[in-house]
């Protein structure tokens, strides 16, 4: 394919932009990765699950009993708020979900910029935990709100920094309860309780993004915030850890109040999501074949978990400070201060190993000693030669213990 | 499945909404073919592609393949602009095109919504041709617009129009140039030229949505404006009408300045199109298979035309004037002075017949007295009934000839 010329913008096209498009920008995990597909660049940096463990037979006999069963209706256009038999599913796996209440986005990407154009006007506030989901980021900057950081301990974002930003009004908060990206952090019960009494006393509407949820390494459930204020709660809930990214698969979970408008606001963003891509999505996951997998996720990236961290302790010691994520795809880590990640990374990629700059997961300005560590990608022999590398990068840079 | 109970939006959500938000509302059509699929109601109101034409067992081939090619691939995460097979596959179609400006886009209703939220400001003026697509003003109403409509006859939109609205200053102008939605209009060859001369004379950029090119009924051929501007023509295309609508896949073709910017917006969007669903795609329109489609569909939707048209003027006689339309699936037609469409259709409900007033279709005030029938649907006992009920609605309504 032909590579794309680098053209400068000029003034002609600047101008025809509408104002919200300053604010656009790649994200920086896609520039980091095709700084990584140049070369022999070992990468702890991007969050693409494993595809070992990709269901590809499934996914052809799914299609085929999906087409044989309704094949025309399989490839036509259909209701704008998804398929019926695939609502009812996603109800079924939530206490006080009603099929009535979800729509399928095309993955929960979508269903962030679906939130944010409903609900944002230009300089409205937004609660978000510090750090955050860099793809919520991206997702709300067109809409232009004003980030307001909630600052995160290890047990979730703290009950009294959201009341001192509720308290500046805000039309949502956004927050990934279980084993949050980038910071793999899962919140605590209290803390759930706490986000809930706080939002409640503002009357604030909570978006819960939850794709991580299933990929826990213990056996200790918390509920979603969704069943503890079920009308209160944005739910966003994803195929794309526990069965597959590439068929963009996701939902919403809809306080009923919401459910006209952000149906209409998806019909003229796209009409509807793949037909063909949920019918064969629900022969995936219908009659508890999806819950099946579980164990299978959980245990393998539970042991990925524990190789990344037993080769960083190998090859760093005390050089790099990190929490061990209870579930989920990400290690989150300190190193000491006075460190930029950005200028580490830099070395880093000459060396040949890559990570993301904790930098770019703050709505504002952020901690610039951090950063995050993919634990979704690489194998043992990968984590050895990666962390071996990131010695020899924080030799280079001067990082003693 | 538990059916939505009707929830007034009260005053505190309310206020939770954007002020974009107050602008959007649902189709005109969706909400008429809720009603056609109460009881025994024949339609000619929706626009879906004739389902005996998908090419089902060929899906379940294409699959297979797509799968065991690079089944990891086709599942797992993508590239923001597309899969590079499929972009090059499209930039092959067109030319002037190159695949370094394809963008792949989940059905052409996202590609409105992308170009809209790169360019328009609340306010900012939009030329689009009247009657025109309901689809493009729904993507296009959150970003709040001010439409000014360019008058057209038979031939396409009128330059001496297009030139009044153009002097006005305008962010674009949305036109439909082959087999137009509502309108069934083909612009001449003439009025292509002219488009492009008007709109490079002022330095405005240009939507073409080309969605029915390919069904045309006869041997002429015009070429799409892209080519006759290929640096300032933003084209859409799409699978939908040739292959299925429920692959939701379509595409962009962008002058070189927007490339970067559109692909960021796509990414905050949704990160990018099903890989599974473009992988399949691919595999289904490789090396000239989608071509061979196009000889069966054309007969298809041109034979349908022919009975439409027969049985209306057998029904109807004088009393609905209508164009022949060169092509597509729609036909757009004239009721006496002074009546309703409206009023029609509820009258036309109750004789177990729908269709959709052309009032829908315009950006502001409409004709009253238009409407627009879809030939795509029915069968020749369809038409045949159809037609007699509307007649009966005429009847019931005092129509006379």
């Amino acid at each position: 394919m032909t590579l794309a010329p680098t053209v400068p913008m000029d003034e002609v096209w600047a101008k025809r932009l509408a104002n919200r498009t300053h604010r656009m920008r790649p994200s920086a995990i896609r520039e980091i990765l095709k700084l990584t597909s140049q070369g022999d660049v070992l990468s702890l940096a991007g969050g693409l699950p494993a595809g070992e463990l990709f269901p590809v037979a499934e996914v052809a006999r799914a299609t085929e009993r999906a087409l044989s069963l309704n094949g025309v209706r399989a490839l036509q256009y259909g209701p704008s708020n998804g398929l019926p038999e695939l609502r009812e599913w996603v109800a079924g796996k939530r206490k006080g979900a009603e099929a009535y209440r979800v729509l399928i986005t095309s993955g929960s990407q979508q269903g962030l910029d679906l939130i944010a154009k409903v609900l944002l006007d230009p300089g409205d506030n937004v609660a978000i935990s510090a750090p955050a989901y860099m793809g919520a980021l991206r997702a709300f900057d067109p809409y232009e709100p004003n980030y307001l950081p909630v600052d995160m301990d290890e047990e979730g974002i703290v009950p009294a920094a959201l009341e001192t930003v509720l308290a500046q009004g805000v039309k949502f908060l956004y927050v990934v309860p279980d084993f949050d990206n980038p910071s793999g952090r899962r919140a605590s019960l209290e803390r759930r309780q706490a986000i809930v009494e706080v939002c409640d006393r503002y009357g604030t509407l909570i978006v819960e993004d939850a794709p991580y949820r299933e990929l826990r390494f213990d056996d200790t459930i918390y509920p979603p915030l969704f069943e503890l204020a079920p009308d209160r709660v944005v739910h966003l809930g994803t195929l794309s850890k526990t069965l597959a990214p590439g068929l963009r698969l996701a939902w919403l979970l809809l306080p009923e109040q919401l459910v006209d408008i952000v149906e209409q606001a998806k019909q003229a963003m796209d009409l509807h999501t793949s037909t063909f891509g949920q019918s064969v999505a629900y022969e995936l996951v219908k009659d508890g074949a999806l819950e099946k997998r579980y164990p299978a996720l959980r245990e393998h990236y539970r042991s990925q978990r524990d190789v990344l961290v037993e080769k960083l302790h190998g090859a760093l010691g005390d050089r790099l400070q990190f929490e061990v994520p209870p579930g989920g795809m990400f290690l989150w880590a300190t190193l000491p201060e006075g460190v930029d990640a950005t200028d580490l990374l830099r070395v880093a990629v000459e060396h040949g190993v890559a990570f993301v700059p904790g930098q770019s997961f703050y709505p504002r300005e952020g901690k610039l000693n951090t950063l995050r560590l993919s634990f979704s990608l690489l194998d043992e022999d990968g984590f050895t030669e990666a962390t071996k590398r990131l010695a020899a990068a924080f030799d280079a840079y001067g990082i003693r213990g």
